[in-house]
């Protein structure tokens, strides 16, 4: 550890001699396999960018010159060099390092992000700003191969031109994002990298494209024109070159004195470039280049565990249960077996979201889209006209990419379409990754059915009641592990909730996640001799006014509960269907997720800090109550 | 009108000889110009696929085949084949023919359609839907060269191999979308439009690449796998073929017996296809010819209308009066002068957003990127971060496309953004214009502000205040005049609302445009006695609870009013940030859009339809409070 011990920041990095920078990546590979074994996250896609981060920090300065990593989660190499290489132990733990870039940790992130695909924009408007300031800054924006499919990636290539700046885009081209890279642009990228127009062919073939004999004879265009037009056709790359990126590459992204030649002489070409540089995921880990998928870290998830092993459900007793991923997944493959209608989708996730089950089971049946929520919503649309009854697995924060192709090719065609939302809820990676907004989103717009599942049978009973119902059907649960049910399961029927306990004083409730925990704090309310009635609502919309209202009679204090931004959430959906019912309402105390950001940290932990612990649930409650707590409900 | 008087459906058209074709088309052109003429309507894209729709029909049956049009303005002419000609006059009226595709009206129109890009997704899913049913069923998508450049439309042709399924992607191609493209696909039209590789020279070209001296002797492959790259790369439309699409053309879409032949041939081919077929916008109509953004219809709006002649706004007397979105423009304008950090920014809006006149008035702080929402709002997260203070001006529905780049670009960025929500509220198009929803999809995140100003002034004072402030405000306005201010305008304070009058009876708190409805509506109450306060709100987040709990003081009954779904919107708002401070709420009236889609009409006519029309409004609310309504109201 020699070098890196004494490289505290990219300007020390700068001070170092070129030949001396392939072992100081050496040492940070190391340093960084090491950390990540222990603490957990993104460790394929970090440690397939070392050399590349070290060959960007060497040639740019990146106080003024502007860096953008699409994603983020390749972003520990650079977190190493920018002053935090004490603190990668910390990653992704309560109060530590964001698994993300993040620019409350360093002025070297200059966004937070988490979604794919948009670095190519924000480097086009960055760079557009620094042109108009005239400040001289030079603006990188690294993208993987897999988020170059996303729709938005390509809409800023087309777009680039038009705008007049310099801009260097990476592609940093590891053959296999989280999962294999699908879609014609990879098979397309696999035929560059393999293709017989290297680079090393290409200036020779510049001079003998002159030589073809038809160019002048047989068209009827000027020569010059038709060189022009035959020689960028014969770039490997050539793609690119349609939108006004002159192509560099492939080179190895492992071979650092060549990166800073080539970045230098980027530098002061100008213009829009993309180079495009081949790396290996999990480059110098075993394991971690074996099995890329594991090592990336189940993303956007905390560190790998296997599937049959998560963590109990927040507020419940500690005994191991299958996640809710899980308990889907096989519900799924079971209704697929004996309903022909339905099929799954998933953009890029399918060991995220347990689909790979499905695909295993029945491989007609499963499309994995890549990182193209909107495409894979859109199909889903045109496969239910035709007849089929898709299910679409998707993080619920990643279903805001699709939100139009909700609206329009699924809500408004009254399309048989269910979206299973995972990851609906806290995640540990941070606000990019929470699923804190769908009940919002998706309500305010007519023909939705939103439910949301306490227990693993539960989840199994709406999933099949589902996939019967016509129109478009959003079943929200978290990565967590799903409790199982206490007794059989009452059926489902649209809009219409379950009442688990009856009380006089208080009514809570609760949607999905927070029913378990409305229970447990119900237990404390009757220690203190408060009486709480306890609904599980399964349905956020419809609302089911009937049992709610019956509940408030003589009640102190109506209590919603849910996993979800309050703003527009569930409890507003709760008050809106009351009021415009006409009904009197009681004192209300909506409990759900304030309206800030939250930052990431384990799901329990969260829980914690935002007060959504049985017994701080029942502090609160006694407060609005105006009833003193006792011993109970204090240590609880 | 010989021929097109005998055809009620396709199958008379398939029974007519292919050389009536040409006359058929004409004399459909004739009667498109004569009827949209009178009626308004998309005159300019139906016209540039006459002939195109006729080739369609008569090679396909779509009552088996599908058809899917992108966006769907492009529909006249196959509304006028499909039994709906005697109704063309009804175009877009009240009770009338929608201006788009609409199942509800036809089983030749598979989906309701009207934001752009979606087509080849929704085609795929059909066509794997009825592969998985082997009912041998055709499929053709037919998309518009400017939705091509929309994200998910290259998602879903980067995706389309993996399916296995036939498909005919038909790209119409008329050099000019609403505004001239943008964007360097558009570029690469041109370059195969006018490029020396026209399809007449491909087979002679595949033949003499075959003489190309350098291959196999300078490159180290298989002289089968370069000349196979080779061959393709100088094909017309090569990009097309790295999705794994033949590409065929570019054809004159206006020749029905070529476009027949080509169909025929690729029904019989199979596989994935790309037919680009070259169109004149408005082509036989010289004057939508020579100015297709003018007869785009300033798409997606009503008929043609000068910028200065807007219609009253509903419920205001009947007097000339600027629209808002040329309030909004010279306000913009004006303040880009005196500030260098503001620029604008549209997706292919220039017009309906009347950014054109920041254009002119300062081209270097304009950016139009095409139908490209989400890399719009991402450009402007970079631009932020770069120091510039960018205003976007965007229909409501369409920043739907963008929703989670509001989120990570912006929200979580916490950066400096105006989104200037036109078209926000009911417009003549019908459900998928709309804006009914952004209150609930933007309210529900951290770090928004909302706003809506309910005259003139106000949204000068609004926009002025917005760009002061730091973090991402979002302001609301419709597709209407703008009523002029009464009176000074009192400054915008963040959160703050203005009491336009108190009552004691009934508190009636507006939003945006629903506050000069209020007032008229409190000018009903009063002459039937009932007291009422009117509170203009201005901001739907945060919302003003001081000064509404104030009005509440006594008062029978609490009316919130808003041009947006009742769902999550501004009266929800109210609600829920009421109830978290704890006030005992009165009976509540939540007046607004309820919970199902919206067709297309005239303005003043949905609003009539929704009840929204002082008369109707000071009804509702007697009726609430239990007050029989005199002559006065009845009449109104």
């Amino acid at each position: 550890m020699a070098l890196f011990e004494k490289i505290d920041s990219p300007d020390d990095l700068r001070r170092l001699p070129l030949e001396d920078l392939e072992t100081l990546a050496g040492e940070m590979r190391g340093d960084l396999i090491e950390t990540i074994s222990r603490t957990g996250g993104h460790l394929g896609s970090g440690l397939g960018v070392v050399e590349l981060t070290v060959a960007l920090h060497y040639v740019f300065d990146f106080r003024k010159d502007r860096l953008v990593f699409d994603v983020g989660h390749q972003c520990y190499p650079h977190k190493m060099l920018t002053g935090r290489k004490a603190r990668m132990g910390t990653m992704r733990q309560d109060d530590g390092l964001c698994g993300f870039p993040h620019p409350n940790e360093s002025e070297y992130d200059l966004f937070h992000t988490g979604h794919a695909g948009t670095a190519i924009s924000l480097a086009l408007g960055l760079a557009r700003a620094d042109k108009l300031a005239g400040n001289g800054r030079r603006t990188v924006a690294v993208v993987g191969d897999a988020s170059y499919g996303a729709g938005v990636a390509f809409e800023a290539m087309n777009a680039a031109k038009e705008l007049g700046v310099d801009l260097v885009v990476v592609l940093n081209d590891n053959e296999m994002s989280i999962s294999p890279t699908v879609g014609s642009l990879a098979r397309y990228f696999t035929r560059v990298r393999t293709g017989p127009l290297y680079t090393g062919a290409k200036r020779e073939m510049h001079e003998l494209i002159r030589h073809i004999p038809f160019i002048g004879d047989k068209v009827d265009r000027s020569l010059q024109e038709s060189v022009s037009m035959v020689r960028s056709l014969l770039t490997p790359g050539h793609v690119f070159e349609e939108y006004g990126f002159d192509y560099f590459g492939p080179h190895d992204g492992h071979d650092i004195p060549r990166l800073v030649h080539t970045l230098r002489d980027l530098i002061d070409r100008g213009g829009l470039a993309l180079l495009h540089v081949l790396t290996k995921k999990g480059a110098g880990c075993e394991l971690a280049a074996s099995d890329p998928q594991k090592l990336h870290g189940m993303k956007p998830a905390p560190a790998p565990k296997a599937d049959g092993e998560a963590d109990p459900p927040v507020g419940a007793p500690k005994a191991k249960r299958p996640p809710y991923t899980q308990v889907f997944a096989e519900k799924l493959v079971e209704l697929a077996r004996s309903d022909a209608r339905v099929v799954g989708i998933t953009a890029a996730m399918p060991d995220g979201t347990g689909l790979h089950m499905l695909a295993e089971a029945l491989p007609d049946r499963f499309h994995d889209v890549g990182i193209c929520e909107q495409h894979a919503v859109a199909l889903a649309g045109g496969m239910a006209k035709g007849g089929l009854h898709p299910v679409l697995a998707i993080y619920s924060t990643f279903l805001q990419r699709a939100y139009d192709q909700v609206f329009q090719e699924l809500l408004i065609q009254d399309a048989s379409c269910v979206l299973a939302m995972d990851r609906a809820g806290l995640v540990d990676d941070g606000c990019t990754h929470h699923g804190l907004f769908d009940i919002a989103y998706l309500r305010t717009m007519p023909n939705t059915v939103l439910m949301a599942p306490s227990d693993a049978d539960e989840l199994r009973a709406m999933l099949a009641y589902a996939v019967e119902l016509p129109g478009t059907v959003a079943i929200r649960y978290p990565r967590d592990a799903a409790p199982p049910a206490e007794g059989p399961v009452p059926p489902i029927e649209l809009g219409r909730a379950v009442t688990l306990r009856e009380g006089h004083d208080v009514s809570l409730v609760a949607y999905g996640t927070m029913v378990p925990l409305a229970e447990a704090a119900a237990d404390l309310l009757s220690e203190e001799g408060v009486s709480a009635s306890v609904i599980n609502a399964r349905f956020a919309k419809p609302v089911d006014t009937g049992t709610i209202r019956a509940s408030l009679e003589g009640v102190r204090l109506l209590v919603t509960l849910e996993e979800h931004a309050l703003s527009g959430g569930f409890g507003s959906a709760v008050l809106e269907a009351l009021a415009v019912e006409g009904v009197a309402l009681p004192p209300v105390l909506p409990i759900g997720i304030p309206d800030r950001w939250v930052e990431h940290g384990t799901r329990a932990r969260l829980f914690e800090k935002l007060g959504l612990t049985p017994a701080a649930l029942a502090e609160r409650i006694l407060r609005s109550l105006g009833v003193e707590a006792t011993h109970a409900v204090g240590a609880g």
